[in-house]
Formats: structure tokens, sequence, C-alpha cells
């Protein structure tokens, strides 16, 4: 029996934020209908944040409205408050994935607001959501913060305690600026794994310094069986600019699936959704895999090959 | 006790072969002589080819002869065929690196003769060199041949096998076009390393496919302690235009320093270097770390936050 991936797919909201031009909404409806038939897990389809703070996701509600659901997949969005969250349960989210971060510099500078702020506004949605519609939380910078260094790991758990004790689903350990090398999110997975073994726990990694598919590598050896990955590797965060961003969901599934493990996940139609993207986005993406085919995909034998056989 | 890792940069010969424009020698002998500066345990420099073969590399003996040699770092060559061992080892080579294909499909494109062939050349190099400079073999595409598809671990430990009869130093097993994936190459390190228990063994990854430097993490949890390397990432293969070649030192070296490993290489120095060569070569290049900066370099925290925490 293999083991089982599970794959959530973050292009439509990690991917699209941090666009410049706005993608019309008919092509996010588009993608995320074709992503449904891949076979993923889970998709994070959009963000109920302000439209201010976000335009680029300014059309949550219709895209929501508009999608066509597969059966088997989940589909969650991005909350950040008590209205955010009323949105996504009127839009029939599956899920709500809340998100702060774990060094306090960061989560001033990217939510306005200390982290005990957060966690007290977060703490409001998980109760009113109660019953209702599973909770996820997102813990940013979980590996490092580009402004403050190393978060302990002591740092992290605890965050994901106190969510944990409040009742919610599944804990998503965020490396936001790729700044996790493999000991430390072996070190990470195991210990948390440890504590909690009845939450759903996902690693969501970035390629900025060229060590996602490792990092990715340390946590399924560790027993990991959920990730984030977005589609071309679209995404990022503007402290590397020109860096790559969150790791590329083909390339990933790529590779577990050389490995043995199961995505779930047809590669060949991912592979033709992800050929798509950089004419939806309008300028070239980072994932490598649509440049390079599936290492199975073989090559025909040079004429001048045949050639020379003949000769010999 | 940190683990050391010997690094090998190859920019210079496997990362130049294959550029559009010719890299002028002084160029080349500045960037050997700066990267002889970084601590590498080797270096491979160039290649005594024809010069109608690699006509991008037709400086080799002016290249070798200019170079100013650090103690402590290995100044090592490609080698086709006894005429270029006599060239490299006038030159004062420290190392021969001979090359063939495990793909008989590979060997033929590329060398243009069975891999039995091959290996009775390179068996008369050997014998030549016998005595005067140390032997490396490296053996192409033992992860996967973009024609063939898998060549079995059993034909590449073969050919490494007749090679370790021969008396050679050390056997590079390379994954020339980004085929391998991670549990592939722990199996082929971990039975490497049991049936060669004399030989250096050096792994040489490249990141087509995405793969590099998850597979640099498996190959080190095997128990390798031998990289090759390419500045910036340059270097690859023709069959897969447009994707990422070679890893890249840089990256590959941060992610070794950051797990606690002692490569010997000093990262800013190194870095330095590295943002030279996009215009030495005037084009961009696949390696992330100049883009993103190692992960110990902080950010400045914005004002915005200064300002945040002044009125909590």
């Amino acid at each position: 029996m293999k083991q089982r991936i599970h794959f959530n797919e973050v292009v439509t909201r990690d991917g699209f934020q941090i666009e410049g031009e706005f993608v019309p909404t008919e092509a996010k409806v588009r993608l995320v209908d074709a992503l449904s038939q891949c076979g993923y897990a889970k998709i994070e389809v959009t963000s109920f944040t302000s439209p201010k703070a976000i335009p680029m996701l300014r059309d949550a509600e219709e895209v929501m409205g508009r999608i066509r659901r597969a059966p088997g997949v989940e589909y969650t969005v991005l909350v950040p408050n008590l209205r955010g969250a009323e949105r996504a349960m009127e839009s029939r989210a599956d899920e709500l994935n809340l998100v702060m971060s774990t060094s306090e510099t960061h989560n001033l500078a990217n939510l306005r607001m200390p982290r005990e702020k957060s966690f007290a506004a977060l703490a409001d949605v998980i109760r009113n959501a109660s019953g209702r519609t599973p909770v996820n939380v997102s813990l940013s910078t979980a590996f490092g913060c580009p402004m403050e260094g190393e978060v302990p790991q002591e740092t992290v758990l605890g965050w994901a305690r106190r969510f944990a004790d409040l009742g919610v689903r599944g804990v998503t350990i965020c490396d936001t600026t790729g700044m996790a090398h493999p000991a430390q999110v072996a070190r990470m997975c195991e210990e948390a794994q440890r504590r909690f073994p009845d939450l759903q726990l996902t690693l969501h990694f970035h390629n900025t310094r060229g060590m996602g598919l490792a990092n990715v590598l340390a946590a399924v050896q560790a027993g990991i069986v959920r990730f984030d990955g977005s589609l071309g590797g679209l995404g990022g965060c503007p402290y590397a600019p020109g860096a790559s961003g969150n790791i590329s969901s083909e390339d990933t599934i790529h590779m577990l699936q050389a490995m043995g493990y199961d995505t779930g996940v047809d590669l060949d139609a991912l592979l033709q959704v992800a050929r798509t993207l950089p004419q939806i986005v309008g300028h070239e993406v980072p994932g490598q895999l649509v440049k390079a085919g599936p290492s199975t995909q073989l090559h025909p034998v040079p004429q001048a090959v045949t050639e020379l056989r003949a000769t010999l």
C-alpha cells in the first residue's frame, strides 16, 4: 500500500494575491474548475479579506459561487476575521483557514497588530464557526522571520497548542519566506506530530533559497502527509524580489510520485493546466516540470545514433 | 565535530562548455582565481577535448597555465582520451576526470561510440596515467537516460566496478539530465558505498525538475561527503531547454551549512563571486541565493512597524 499524501493547491489564493494585474474572475473560475479535475485533496480558492487590503481577490464571493465543486475535493478559503468568516460560510466554504505570524515583528508588519490581538480575534472566529465549519490555522514565519531571524520551535508549537486547545481541526506550519532547512524541518515535524497526534498537520514551504523540495523530503520522511503547493511555483513574498516563491505543486507532486507516494493527482492532467498558467498571469513562472517534462517522458533517439548503430 | 563535505566547483568546465558565447580566457582565469579563494576542495577548471568538439574550452592550456593555484585546492580537468590526458598532465592537472555514459544510447549520442569502446579507451588512459596523476571517472545518466529511460542500478555499479578494478581513485555518479529522485539516490548511494568503501564517491546532480537539493539531502543522509556543483546553477543539457541545469553551488553550500555541515567554503566570499557570473556569461542564471540572500541575512524592520509599536 502506497502512503497517501494530501495535497492542497493554493495558487488562486496565495499565488494570485500578490500578482500585479487583476486575474479576471472568469479565468479564476476556469482555473479552479480545471484543478478540481486533477485529484487534489483540497483547493484554497480565495480569501475573504477586505477588497482594499487585497484587491486581487475582491471577487471572492463570485468565484466561490461560480466554481463547480468536484466530489472529494475540499474548498478552503483564507479568512482574517469574523466578518470574513461570515462571508466565507455564506459562500459554503468547506473550511476556514485563519492566519497569524509566530514572529511579533512579522505579525505587526503584515497584520498591523500584536500576536495576542490576532490570537484573540481568531479565537472569536473559531468559537463562532464551531459546529458549522472546520477551521485550520496557518502559522507564518515558523522557520524564521526575515526581520527577527530565528523563531524558536517552542514559540511555534506554543501557538499551535493554544489553537489546538480551541478545537481547530488542523494547523499549517509555514515557511513563509523560504528560510527553513531540512534538519530544522525534521525536528519541527517530529515534535509537532508527537505533541498533536490528533491535529491535521500541513507543511507549507517556499523555494526562495532552492530548498523547497528538500524540505518536503525532510517532512515526508518525518511522517508528514499534508502539503501546500502552488501551481507553477506562483506566489512568494516581498522580501526576496526575483527569487522563487511557493514550492511548485507539479514539481513536488512529480517528486513524491516518483518516490512511490500516492498523491491522488493525475500528473498529466495537472501539467496541462500548469501550461496555461503563464498566459493567465502574463509572465513566466518558476516551476521546472513544464519546461523539462516528467522524468518518465522520453526523448526520441537522434537520427545520428540510429545511423551510427547501423555501422556497428 | 561537524561532518566535512568536499565540494567540487564545475562552473568553468561543465557550466561554460555549453554557453553560446565564448568566455574570454582572462575572465575564465579571474573566475577560477576568485573561486580558489573561497575554500573549495576541488575545482574542475576546463576540458582537454578537441577545440572543434568544444570550442568554448579551446583555451584549456592557457587557462591552466595562468591560474594561481591555492594550497589545499585540487585542480581537476575533463579528459576524453590519451591525447587529452597527455595535454592535461603537461598542464600539471592534479586529477584527470574521465567520462562515459552508463546508457548505450546516450554514449552513442554524446561520445559517438559504444560503451565498450569508451571503456577500452579510458582504460588506456588510466594505465597511462598510473603512478603519475590520480584518475576519477564520471558515469553519466546513472539515474536515467533521456532516451532509454531507466538505467538499472546494477548496470551503473557494474561500470563502477570495472573502473575500480583498474585502480581509479574516485567515481562520480552523475544525474546528467535531472531524472533522479531521492528514494533512488538513497538506494544508489547506500549500495555504492557498501561495494566501494575505498573509492572516493562523488554525486553530481542537476536541478532540471527541481529535485536537485532534495537529492543532495538524500545522498548526504546516506553518508556521501563529496558533491559537484556549478556556480549560479550554470550548465545543463540540451534535452530540457529553458529548465535549470546543474545544482547551484551556492544554494547547495548554503543548505548544507545551515544544516551544520562543514563545507570549508566561505559563503559570503562565494556569493560575491556568484554575483559577477551573469555579467561574465551575459545572461541570468538559475541560482536563487544571490537573489534572496542567505537565510541569516535579516531585513530592516519597516518604519510602519516601529511607528505602530510606539502606539501600543
